[in-house]
């Protein structure tokens, strides 16, 4: 006997919060139609050289590998296996990873099938990311990550866009949010302005963890890296002020001009931010972080435009821009705070109750009948007491009982039970269509 | 620079592909609700506990390992290291792996949440699944499975309406199919009958090869296990012959009686096939496959009745049937016989183009708008010639194209190409509105 249980940070929906999930997703998936972004699938595995040096050194770490099929042992590298050297055995012995997000994917998507796609691509992808980052409230191994990108345009109009949809979204689920933004040139300009440059992947890095670590902590990291208390005073004033109008150079001038035009067409519907770093190393322009104006919570979304990333994968280079939206956490939000709506979850409507064989065999009939007319319906597949069948109809949700006893079958006629109002009444299978047909 | 490229057996999905496979979807899914099975979603990992001995042994060297993240080497078994075993050391360094099918978690979960449950348990899954297995035609190493179960029942109902269900989803995709059908009792009886019950593990390995290895190999096959060329004449005439009503002992009879009971309700829709075996070893009572009659390919769907899957995972043990749909392989042979529907494919119906930054903005709010009335609508976001901008307005397939040049901006009209008639009409953007409504 095997205790049942699932692997730490992995989750089950059941059927409940299921329905909570497909609510936000239709929110989700119905704003990219509108927009024009196209569905793209692509698999869970990558090959490790596609996943690893795109996400920082901290997110090499926490990528998952799968381990080669078949006698790994035979490839594994030697050396690294006699030196007890895990990180570079993995290498050896596993080939392909899950993946991270779903950005580093439509790179290589873009660049692998360049000529069967029309560009702008303006696409979608809803689907599950894996972490191997320590599981705690909010912070899952496996979570659904949907994006909308558009690669191969620079224009401030998709920088714009994506930013209007995450508003729109986030309103028609009645959640109020901050999207806040900020401009990776602004902020390199700002470190140039400061002589920090060369110091900048950790400097941003130290920056990204504020919401963990605080303004001390921030301020402790900065010192670590050797930073002058002077300097640290005056990056520190930077990133709590809130006009990205202050420009030093011709970086800070880049992101200044593209801020404005931003601001000019979606106007209080975001927010400059200059503390705002985003952890991952990809992004080169705008970047962008959605949180809950109502609960402390974290991000529920972010993204940013990178135009390098397809550089790697060789070839042209396209400029690409995109937000992801993370599924799991805007449900804990939704949770949080009770924003679900009071509607139909989707539950069949009728069950047809029965007592023998010939009832049962009369209410597969009824059933088979009313699935073709594109009505859900459901037999009790069992012969049992009436009480245990009323009660799966409760627990289920049923709104009507269709009860087929030795009356019944002999004068053809079904009894039904509307279990919301508490009445029942003798009827034809023509009359119950009638009145399934007038009621839903 | 990284040549991009996906692990062997893998595969992207680009939009016009993904809109074949909604298209498949949504036929599955709309049955599904009708039947009134609900949605559930478990992880992609499973504790390697969870996974192994379900599938038999070909099936657990198909799984596929994630290895431990961080110093995997510390808790390797160290006599695996030394002796080079892959086998016994790959147990110590990956404790999970990635879901081998859709029914295996099912059983998990039901005993694991056994209190959320409402039983009869009528779920349905949609999602990856994963086999090490050697990429070949019509096999991949990720797939689609579209499952549907219920657990909680042993009536004969399960088993009619999942394959009623099969039926009418086959014949709403416009596919001839055979659904054929046996019942391991009955061969287990058969088995019984011809004194081979313990070597029926290998006996319905053989068999269960029929496609790939033919008549001759699996006589070969039977012939290696030690058995006599007259028992194996009998036993293959068995499996040749399609009357399920020859019974020689109680086991026989009970698998000869269940059948009687679904083949009345079902006639024709489904076939007896006394060859059929299943490779699968947790299914106990009527196993079903689903072929093409139009095509050679091998199976598109598969099912069975497993009324012991549950025990493993300890308590109660609950009875369960059902199906499960192969997407990627229906896909394969509704190209192969090119059998789509011929439908629009979601794309949006109008795009703007514009010459200017001027006549980008005035465009932007346009399509602002018409989003906002659940309209999808475009913006071509970069400043770019009108044969570029009408060209991917081609490509991408759109109808209408509204025009935004100097004499549309100051007299405040569009100018609206119908790019399938060929023709062009100025409009305002009310008369524009009015265009769309109706035609849409």
């Amino acid at each position: 006997m095997i205790k049942p249980s699932l692997p730490k940070g992995f989750r089950d929906h059941l059927p409940a919060e299921g329905h909570k999930r497909e609510f936000i997703l239709s929110a989700i998936q119905d704003a990219f139609h509108r927009y024009g972004f196209q569905k793209l699938e692509t698999p869970l595995f990558e090959s490790m050289k596609t996943l690893t040096e795109k996400y920082g050194e901290e997110g090499d770490q926490l990528l998952f590998k799968v381990l080669r099929s078949g006698d790994f042992l035979q490839k594994a590298n030697q050396e690294a296996l006699q030196a007890g050297d895990s990180r570079a055995l993995a290498h050896s012995i596993c080939e392909n990873g899950l993946r991270y997000d779903l950005t580093v994917p439509l790179a290589r998507v873009v660049v692998q099938h360049q000529s069967d796609i029309q560009f702008p691509f303006r696409r979608y992808q809803i689907g599950p990311v894996f972490r191997a980052d320590r599981p705690q409230k909010g912070r899952y191994r496996q979570f659904t990550q949907c994006d909308a990108d558009i690669v191969g345009s620079s224009s401030w109009v998709g920088d714009a866009e994506v930013l209007k949809l995450y508003a729109e979204v986030f309103e028609s689920l009645g959640l109020k949010v901050a999207i806040r933004v900020n401009h990776r040139k602004l902020m390199q300009g700002m470190l140039q302005h400061l002589s920090l440059s060369e110091q900048s992947t950790a400097v941003l890095g130290a920056l990204d963890k504020m919401d963990k670590i605080g303004e001390k902590g921030v301020y402790k990291a900065l010192i670590g890296l050797g930073i002058t208390e002077n300097v640290i005073d005056e990056f520190m004033a930077w990133v709590k002020q809130s006009d990205f109008t202050i420009v030093h150079n011709e970086a800070m001038q880049e992101g200044r001009d593209r801020l404005e035009k931003i601001i000019k067409v979606l106007g209080d519907a975001v927010q400059f931010d200059a503390s705002l770093a985003r952890g991952l190393d990809y992004y080169t322009g705008m970047v962008v972080e959605v949180v809950s104006s109502e609960l402390e919570f974290g991000s529920i979304g972010g993204g940013g435009r990178y135009d390098e990333l397809t550089k790697v994968f060789g070839g042209q280079n396209l400029p690409g821009v995109g937000i992801s939206f993370g599924l799991d956490r805007i449900v804990d939000v939704m949770d949080a705070l009770e924003r679900w709506p009071n509607e139909s979850d989707g539950k069949p409507l009728i069950l047809f109750v029965h007592f023998d064989e010939p009832g049962m065999a009369k209410g597969w009939e009824y059933v088979q009948k009313l699935r073709c007319m594109g009505i859900p319906a459901e037999l009790y597949p069992d012969i049992a007491k009436a009480k245990k069948q009323l009660k799966y109809a409760d627990q289920r949700g049923f709104t009507y009982v269709a009860m087929l006893g030795d009356d019944e079958l002999s004068s053809n006629t079904i009894m039904v039970k509307f279990l919301d109002q508490g009445s029942q009444r003798s009827m034809t299978f023509d009359e119950l269509l009638t009145a399934l047909n007038t009621e839903s």
